[in-house]
């Protein structure tokens, strides 16, 4: 199925270690080989697969997959021949026995002579730094990182242990945690956007004088940005993931696990909780306070704080219900339906 | 009228030539030599200038450009001395008038001594690669492409010939037909935005296993993202092209000819057939179907499918005349006219 | 406060000076010496704050501060040994003391032996050219600039002095005036949107023959993208500032002082006049005129002209009072009060 020159397999894994790896039960021979993985119409006897959503519960029948991770209400639909790997949680299993069918690319490590590493830098053993990239002076990068070609890394900057820095990737004023991504072109401890109007017209930048804190296995999306603070810092806590192109302003704080989909945006100061869920093209203004699990909808615009566990959607936002009520009304009222017509 | 330190001339060109390139009929002496382009207000008699827009008919009478690609129904209102290029299509025929006059870089054959190119990687004949540029193990780039400053190309990656990758561009993961074009900072083939849950609260990334596959003559604006597919591929069909800042989820595939202009995102798994247009700052949800020549509003939201050859605008998007007519209602509402006081 | 390793600071300054600085008036010894600066809640004997909102005046009594920079209505209240620095603009007078105490980084004059910078290029006295920067042919760099890392300069650009250009921006056709910033990623002067349909259904590139001109302190925010002209030139005024991820497409013109906040955009050929402010997230459509001092929200999708001190929101735009009334009416309709309940 991955096409081998871009992915390469681990090579022949027995059913009973991949079992292992996904969490999952059988009925079977434990040591029957698997190569790779593939969706249910196009996986072979060969493959391992997965079924997360009940929608696609029909390809099961058809499938050629010589495994199906999936939830124990649909072991009993799989082929004959084809073994079913039950576990609650599918989608994580599937996860956790592709890494182990097609492992990561790991760190060759050494240091390219075309890259520019600052005397005092410290490299951290089994990391790999990649052509062209460019380490300040007194940055310490971890153990068994990877920093992919033209990656600069600013001055100064703590990078911890099996972090990857995607090619075109840079970071200033920054400290890293464990297992941080950065990926293509994500920015990470510009100056905020911060300056003072003068009498005669013109702008004066605000000193930014803060940095930017990106907990344990946080990831950044390519050309995604993180303003460092203007003072004290932003934060990113543990595990926290912004998808591509996403905006950060300076000193933004997020807790645990936050989830920011593409293109989102985060004025500054803003606070979110632990796991909050911020969806595509959504926007926050500045020091507002988004509750624990409080979940806010694709191209919303939210100007209020939000309080926990809470959905709201629209711009401005609004709670998700009063949202899509309101949102029946709009239709009505451009249908030539409903609306005013209805209320006279 | 083109700064010549940034565009330099094809030096003075024949009027039957650049006819032949416009695709133009005209009266006149063939032998007249042009050497720019300029819009109407500004060219001379050496250039060559256009009529597209009837707007601007009334610049005709005053213009003092050496000639003019109109069409026909304009023809009869050059000045004299202006020599009309007909054509039914003339923004068309000017492109190809001004590219003849002011043709593209050529490449510069050669590897620069500061790119670091794979062993095993194979460069085209008559490419040109430029400084500090990074071209993976095993790499295939074809004949005739331009490979600008700072460009990383990952392993194994395929370009078809007469590409350009402008500076500081980035491919992995990655299958490019002929003639493709990466703007500045265009990011192309890196992970996409897939993870799930762990019980203990964690996020574990679903390794994605697929590719970016580009049609010929796909282009790629300044610094927006095509992530490559989780399983199977993301595909861009031939001639489609993003504006800047484009967000391409995992998996979308677009037919031929699609348009995605600046600002806007595509989610996971979307489909676009044939000649779709999405405008600027315009969200699609993931796991959609948008039918051929259909065309998405500026700043929509869309959630549903929406079927061949019709306009969707708003967030959620509606049908345009639905849309319009609630626009003009809520106006009404925020007025104080019409809405609700006139219901009642 | 300010972290000293990314921060390193000027040493012991008078309170004179920083008074000078400032623009402050001040009872007590002008001897006194400050080492840095800090909010009103962390700052300690040493270092410099300010007050600029007054709903922060509460923190007055309960600040450690040595000094604090505010406005003379509050100076009455800060706590017996803390300096008031009276000023009518604190917010100002703060950038320039945390300036003075902060000072940025000057530029180390000298090219890095792997920058590549053509031999017929011009590089100002006292010009830093970073690890890996490439200068094109012809181009131009003023006195006194820092060109970061992996920076790209094409061709025949001139840059004014006193520019920082950090490290991944990249420019091409374009002229930048005096003391221009382009934070990380920024890609100025690439070709804008522009083809024809050709018969047979595919697009020809339209030429894009113009330019970009930025004028004096001009900043251009990281990932940010600023088209070059189509004809005629793209064109920001001085002391325009756009944030993080801003979209300008071909011959946008600004006035001086245009503020452009993060995630924006801006289509071709529309003009924005003085002082124009451009919230994060909002889009404006190509061919208007944004009059001086107008005020385009968050997230507004603007069609129309805007005339001058006007402030407009929403998607369509309309101006900010008549939206707020709409909204809640459509609030009311969501939530089942108001609307056309109340109105029937």
């Amino acid at each position: 199925m991955a096409d081998p020159r871009f992915f390469p397999a681990a090579g022949p894994t027995r059913l009973a270690d991949i079992a292992g790896a996904a969490g999952a039960s059988f009925e079977g021979d434990p040591d029957r080989l698997f190569t790779g993985v593939g969706p249910l119409q196009a996986a072979g006897p060969d493959d391992v697969s997965f079924l997360d959503n009940r929608r696609y519960a029909g390809l099961l029948a058809e499938t050629r997959a010589g495994a199906v991770i999936l939830a124990g209400a649909f072991a009993g639909q799989v082929p004959a021949g084809t073994v079913a790997l039950v576990t609650p949680q599918p989608y994580l299993g599937f996860a956790r026995a592709a890494r182990l069918l097609h492992p990561p690319p790991a760190p060759v490590p050494g240091i390219h002579p075309t890259a520019v590493v600052a005397a005092d830098a410290v490299v951290g053993e089994g990391t790999e730094i990649g052509p062209h990239a460019v380490i300040g002076a007194g940055a310490r990068i971890g153990r068994g990182c990877i920093l992919g070609a033209q990656v600069t890394v600013g001055p100064a900057v703590e990078i911890g242990d099996h972090c990857r820095l995607l090619p075109h990737s840079s970071v200033s004023h920054a400290i890293l945690g464990e297992g941080v991504v950065l990926h293509p072109g994500a920015r990470i401890g510009q100056e905020g956007f911060g300056f003072a109007p003068t009498p005669d017209g013109r702008f004066e930048t605000m000193p930014q004088l803060g940095r930017v804190i990106l907990g344990d296995f946080v990831e950044v999306g390519a050309n995604a940005c993180v303003d460092r603070g203007s003072q004290g810092d932003t934060v990113l806590g543990p595990g926290t993931r912004l998808d591509n192109l996403v905006q950060i302003g300076h000193n933004v704080r997020t807790g645990r696990g936050c989830v920011v989909v593409g293109q989102a945006g985060i004025a500054g100061s803003t606070v979110l909780e632990d796991y909050v869920t911020v969806a595509a093209q959504a926007g926050l203004t500045g020091h507002l306070r988004i509750g624990a699990q409080a979940r806010i909808g694709a191209q919303a615009g939210v100007m209020n704080d939000v309080p926990a566990k809470t959905d709201v959607i629209g711009s401005p936002s609004m709670p998700v219900r009063e949202f899509w009520r309101a949102m029946a009304k709009l239709k009505a009222l451009g249908g030539g339906r409903g609306g005013e017509g209805k209320a006279g």
